[in-house]
């Protein structure tokens, strides 16, 4: 009955539906495809419950807003207009001024005006105006007492208030309509309480006769500022960083909970790649699904989940989410990738022969499939799943416990491979945190990194098998210098193709150089620790969750005593650094490959001196970079940075250090005029360039005080082991690179896209050697002979009723699936829940201030049925549904 | 809609009304009178809107129970249980180890068993069971997780939870039974909140099935208890005084905020008078009515109001109504007094030709119409009306401009009077509120006070004229005594007729003594003060608006340097004595009447010295009390009350004062074998008697700390002049008088009810001297030659469909309605809701432990409807509804 009560709400336009994701995703710490995925769930729920579409944007609480959110998640899924209020303080100010609170937000460069939104900025929160308007049950505001016989009649009080708080609106606003949120946190939980007062309120206001006062929603209230055909002021770029308050940046939460970040970017691009699996197999209900794993992906976009900013308890909660939702695609990946392999016919496959072993905790050296025995004949099959559209080139590295082993591939080569020791920063981790999540020990102790190069055809996978055998593996050259011995002249260098890193004789980087594309930089690689702000005495700001708030900052100096551990071979070398006591880093330079991964391992953050610590690793050059850099806006667009300045208002500056931070989920990057540093990140953090040719990652953050905005405790993340509690660490990577001026690009598209889809690992292990002859060993759904081109990449590919599919540059569809018939094909928007054409049609036009903008925007143009060639401009994503002979679907990008 | 699914849910007993007054009224502060009315507007509202009568009492917030809530808004208006928590902390232990929390009280000495009523109370308070079930939006209790697939799922431990609850009970009652009351203060402000859980817990506990859980009412569970057929402990007497603590007696409330206590019995007693004037005239709904006071008085019962325990201004918003209330009233009295006392048919008396004022302010002196100048031929007409059913002789006291005044009664006689000069310290406590409650001055400054004898019919009035004459009034004589000067022998004594007060040289009174009855006493009256125990350091206590803590006593010394002050005269002897700066007090015996009047200013208690204090006065005698003294309950039977004693259980005494003190309704006295010390009371005040032979008042309290028992605001009560505000000064009176043994009860009863109803002024000027010929100035509603018994009362007379009527001892029916056709005459229960024999049919028997009671009880028997003759046992009320041939009712006692 209640349903029926709501839909017929809904229906006759009484209750609008808005925003309509799973959740009010972030934009700062979340990835574009995660946010694409959760608004798809959210709107096609709306569609097949209420055949609603939403019209309107509604983030109206997280801390600073992205352009990927305006343009992509506005425009795109066909967004008229998007509502919010965290902006800075001081552009707030400087809006209300010149009465730019409410704008068009040409969020993209690469469309321009086609993705323009309106976008309206709430003039203080999304609370009631000033004027106490809150009517939550025993709530403080003076209640509407209409009844003349009681004393507290004030009607007349009242709805002067209410027209005080419209006029004082109108007052900073354009056009003669003006929103008031009648809500916040936590309330309506007795609706009554509130209509009650607010039907009374627009009675008397109205008939008081001064403001009109009516029930809108944001449909209608975008309808009605459409109608007086204004022309707006024009907002490009972002609203980052957020500050509510001259000491209060919001730039702590890009990289506060940075393991329940990776976490989240590790199980995104899992997802991904287990809906093609679910694909290929075919979803069943029986099955185990994606689904769980889905909705636990949305909830975790929420702006309080990824962000890091609740509870302890609550991110318990977010994580343990993923975990049930990770089982559960896990064994639908096991069990689609034991179909796939099984011989015979694939297009119906009912039982699982294999059950290949994954391993989610390969971050902390634990690989129970691989650390296992392989003497008596016994070999370890590893099936490697690509889920890009192209082929690809990677090397594996997994712990094995022998020193006797042997790679072969598919057609039974010896593949290349090389054993590095398993440092003992790693051990150390593996054994705490295994018993910590696991409760039990791990039963072997691996003492080797086996690495070996793959080749993986797209949208496929590949077969290799490890066996015991005499020293076929190179054993990696081990060296240790010992900087405080080392004399002037004694550089290192290590690096076995064009790359080559240098290290002087105190052991530290020095020099970055590439042979072939000539580039060479003087470069350091450093520690620090920010001191968090405790809040006490006179100004109570702390640094928390939320808020970067640094009260010092303290360099972080490697201890000369600890020696440098160099290892050399055939696949990679490595240098192993001990920074501190609770730092670790080694540096990786594939043969081969031309950028440098840094894998770290920060933490237990020591807290016993009473200070919060944020710490931050830095790259510094010699170039000479102006104050500019770039951070992508969620993954996607990279946007112009200069410090200490905002593009569009004029800056005062409080906090050089909080108020220059961006959130970092992709990658930063400066340039010279001749080179481009670019940092790749493995999940969102903070980063900024401080000072001219250095960039900074904030890596970990232990803090000892709330800051205020909602928490109400102190970011201090601990692991327990045996009853014992110690800091959090943190395992991760970063991956940097230098390239000529103008070449950078090409690199963070497509390896950016490799680091959010690494190849998936499965392993099963064989008696004897009938694998090859009773398996398929190497697969690809796409045309053999196809590949995507490389700045493409398959966003989501999921099996249903309704199928996606979105394609980019040039795609041909027919290879892509070579299998299948496609019968129609429609494109819709982004979240699928609407015809694009319709879309089109149907979305407002807002008229912008000053002169008409000189474009070109490059976009694909509509699908001929007849050839399947989808046509994509740059930074386009187009989604479309196909009907298959067989029922299934696709989304590329 | 919502109206008739509240009828519904009643009718089909899915919603009870209990209680059912208009209020849950407190049962110290309150006289039995306005517990009556209140609870009969209720009832009447009750069975009027919805046909219920309830069968429960539920007070269950009350501080302590009175036995006049047990028998007489118990059993009387047809309740067969009352349920209730707040006993005292060791009674209630005592109780659960016995398995003694449920009883038969049997409340009322005179009326024995036939008055019994099943008191049940609860183990902890009137919340839910231990074990956390509150479900209250945002409330902290676990709710019931059933969705197996959520985290928190925890039926069983909410089940377990319940279970334990339940049985925790059970193990400290008696039968099967328990009964849960799931709710408390401000809860079910969205009831959903906690029907949802409570469906839950009784569906999952039945399915356990070690307890069987239901929604149920105080009927069901009654009703189960009684079916059980079990033998239950005896109760009498009461649950006085209330302590939850060692060191938290709730006795302060007793005299908390002593006029608004002051006025709540003031509007008492002219609405009773105010309801007979509105029957003699007829109700119509275009005349002022005495509803709004009714109301008002009704509101004013609350546990939470006439009790002093709310904030100021919640106390200031009772005190208005009452104001409101009185405003309607006065006028109606007016017209009424103008109606009667016009010539001519009374029958309809449709315009007012009198506009009688009244001087609600006498008590400040202040009397506008009684302040006039009356040269120049004008008289002063005085309409004294007496709303007892016995004529009446008392002395009137009224302010005048000059000291040339005489009176003359209604048959042209002069009548003897006095004139006393008006003592500063009235005058100044007159110009000081009269700015504060008026905004404005005084016209005229009244120099005297003149008093003259006046003697009026039963329900009924007579009429004086005061005119300009010629020293016609005695003017007292006055003497002063200068205490340190007067030699050993030299006492002095006052008293004109058989009793005499003797002030020592030392201006002490020191004897009283009766030539009549033969009664003398050494005597004493003094004053001290408590102070109240603030709550700072490490004992949170603090005596507050509920509680009475002392921290110490200290006397009151009287000046010695200041005189007392006697004035003599024919009508009355005043001794007035300036205790302190801030205590006045003046001792008066009228010729003719043997009891002493104390009328006592106190206030602005200083507090400057930082401690809060609580005033009481002290008589002190020689009387061998034997540590007993009687107080009443809500104003009408006497309980026996034994220093630190409980006669039902064993004390152990932390608080030997606090600890001793009683509400005081109508009196206190004591008694030595010989002699019976009475103190009768204008108002509710806290009594005790802390020494044999001493009795002491608490007259007011001004304290600085909240003792944390809810009102969250310190007792502090101010008055404010011109911005400036000071204590809060109480003017007030008590009467004394020593009886020999046996012979106190007949002053106590009759005049504790002409205290309750005085005698109620109305005053006109009239130009010559045509009054008596145009006017009637004499009239008794009831046959001029009968009276009622001196014991007997009229209580409430009201006109309207449904009327009341009771009466007492014998009472001619036909005689009190000389000029009215009795129809049908029916009786009723007290709250005259239903009829006496249905009522006494169906209520239950409850058995008693122990040996049957001796007992004989008398009560009056039917009546005879061609006789008319209502008999009544001694303490006995019964209401009758009669149907007159002109549709009118009175309620007599």
């Amino acid at each position: 009955m209640i349903k029926d009560i709501v839909k017929g709400l809904i229906s006759t336009g009484r209750l609008e539906l808005i925003n309509g994701g799973m959740c009010m995703h972030d934009e700062a710490t979340v990835h574009y495809i995660d946010m694409i995925d959760q608004t798809t769930l959210g709107h096609r729920f709306i569609k097949e419950e209420f055949g609603q579409i939403p019209r309107i944007g509604w983030q109206i609480d997280p801390f600073g807003h992205s352009a990927v959110q305006a343009y992509l998640l506005g425009t795109e899924v066909g967004f008229d207009a998007f509502y919010f209020f965290r902006i800075d303080y001081q552009d707030r100010d400087t809006r209300k001024g010149t009465k730019e609170l409410e704008v068009v937000w040409r969020g993209s460069k690469t469309f321009g005006s086609s993705a323009d939104i309106f976008a309206g900025i709430f003039p203080k929160n999304y609370e009631p105006p000033p004027g106490e308007f809150y009517f939550e049950v025993d709530d403080t505001s003076p209640l509407v007492q209409d009844d003349p016989l009681l004393f507290d009649y004030n009607v007349q009080q009242r709805v002067n208030d209410f027209v005080d708080a419209a006029l004082a609106q109108a007052n900073i606003t354009r056009t003669n309509h003006v929103m008031f949120t009648m809500g916040t946190d936590f309330k309506y939980q007795y609706a009554e309480s509130w209509f009650r007062q607010m039907d009374k309120l627009i009675h008397y206001v109205n008939k008081d006769g001064r403001v009109n006062a009516l029930y809108s929603t944001p449909s209608i209230y975008t309808d009605a500022k459409h109608a007086e055909n204004e022309k707006w002021p024009l907002k490009t770029n972002d609203f980052f960083p957020y500050a509510d308050d001259p000491n209060a940046y919001w730039t702590g939460y890009f990289t506060s909970r940075p393991a329940l970040k990776r976490y989240v970017r590790v199980m995104s691009g899992y997802y991904l790649a287990a809906r093609q699996l679910e694909f290929f197999k075919g979803r069943s209900n029986s099955d185990h699904r994606t689904d769980s794993l889905g909705d636990a992906l949305a909830l975790a976009q929420h702006h309080d989940a990824v962000t890091g900013t609740e509870k302890q308890h609550v991110a318990n909660d977010y994580a343990k989410r993923l975990a049930i939702g990770y089982t559960q695609a896990e064994k639908l990946v096991s069990s689609s990738l034991s179909c796939l392999s099984q011989s015979g016919s694939k297009s119906h496959c009912l039982s699982q022969t294999t059950n290949f072993g994954q391993c989610p905790l390969l971050n902390i050296t634990y690989c129970p499939p691989s650390e296992t025995n392989l003497s008596q004949g016994k070999s370890l099959v590893v099936l490697v799943y690509n889920s890009l559209g192209w082929k690809r080139e990677d090397v594996l590295r997994i712990p094995v416990l022998s020193d006797s082993i042997v790679v072969h591939d598919s057609e039974g080569r010896e593949v290349e491979s090389q054993l590095l020791p398993i440092a003992n920063a790693s051990l150390h981790m593996r054994e705490k945190h295994v018993k910590a999540y696991l409760g039990m020990l791990p039963a072997a102790k691996p003492k080797f990194w086996l690495a070996f190069p793959v080749s993986v055809p797209p949208l496929g996978f590949n077969t290799y098998f490890i066996s015991s055998g005499k020293k076929s593996a190179s054993l990696s050259l081990m060296s240790t210098l010992h900087p405080s011995q080392g004399s002037e002249n004694s550089n290192t260098q290590i690096g076995q193709g064009h790359l080559k890193l240098q290290y002087n004789a105190a052991g530290k980087l020095s020099l970055y150089s590439n042979s072939k594309s000539q580039v060479e930089a003087n470069f350091e690689q450093k520690y620090k620790y920010y001191i968090g702000q405790d809040g006490n005495g006179s100004d109570p700001q702390a640094s928390g969750a939320y808020i970067f708030r640094p009260n010092g900052t303290v360099p972080i100096k490697t201890n000369g005593q600890v020696p440098l551990t160099v290892l050399r071979g055939p696949i990679l070398d490595e240098v192993h650094q001990q920074i501190n006591s609770w730092i670790y880093q080694i540096n990786r330079i594939y043969k081969g490959k031309d950028y440098v991964e840094t894998e770290f391992i920060v933490g237990p953050i020591p807290v016993d001196d009473g200070n919060g610590k944020e710490v931050s690793t830095e790259i510094v050059t010699n170039m000479a970079t102006n104050k500019t850099f770039y951070t992508d806006s969620s993954g996607r667009d990279f946007i112009k940075r200069i410090r200490d300045y905002r593009s569009e208002w004029k800056i005062e500056v409080h906090q050089p250090i909080a108020g220059n931070y961006y959130p970092v989920n992709l990658g930063i990057y400066v340039e010279d005029g001749s080179r481009e540093l670019s940092i790749l990140v493995d999940r969102s953090v903070g980063g900024a360039s401080i000072k001219d040719g250095q960039i900074e990652l904030m890596l970990h953050r232990r803090l000892l005080h709330d800051d205020g905005r909602g928490v109400a405790e102190a970011l201090n993340e601990t692991t327990c082991f045996d009853n014992q509690c110690e800091g959090l660490v943190i395992e991760g990577k970063y991956y940097l690179k230098i390239d000529p001026q103008g070449e950078g690009s090409r690199w963070r598209r497509t390896f950016g896209q490799e680091i959010y889809s690494p190849l998936l690992l499965a392993f099963a292990e064989q008696d004897g050697g009938n694998w090859v002859n009773s398996h398929v060993t190497k697969f690809s759904a796409m045309d053999p002979t196809y590949s995507l081109p490389d700045n493409v990449a398959l966003l989501t590919l999921q099996a249903g009723e309704h199928k996606e599919l979105s394609a980019l540059a040039s795609v041909d569809l027919k290879r892509v699936f070579p299998d299948k018939k496609i019968g129609k094909i429609v494109e819709t928007s982004l979240s699928a829940n609407q015809e694009r054409s319709a879309m089109e049609k149907k979305r407002l036009k807002w008229k912008v201030e000053g002169p008409p903008a000189d474009e070109k925007i490059v976009r694909g143009g509509p699908i001929d049925p007849s050839k399947l060639i989808v046509e994509l401009g740059p930074m386009e994503i187009r989604t479309f549904l196909v009907n298959f002979s067989q029922q299934s679907g696709k989304q590329l990008m």
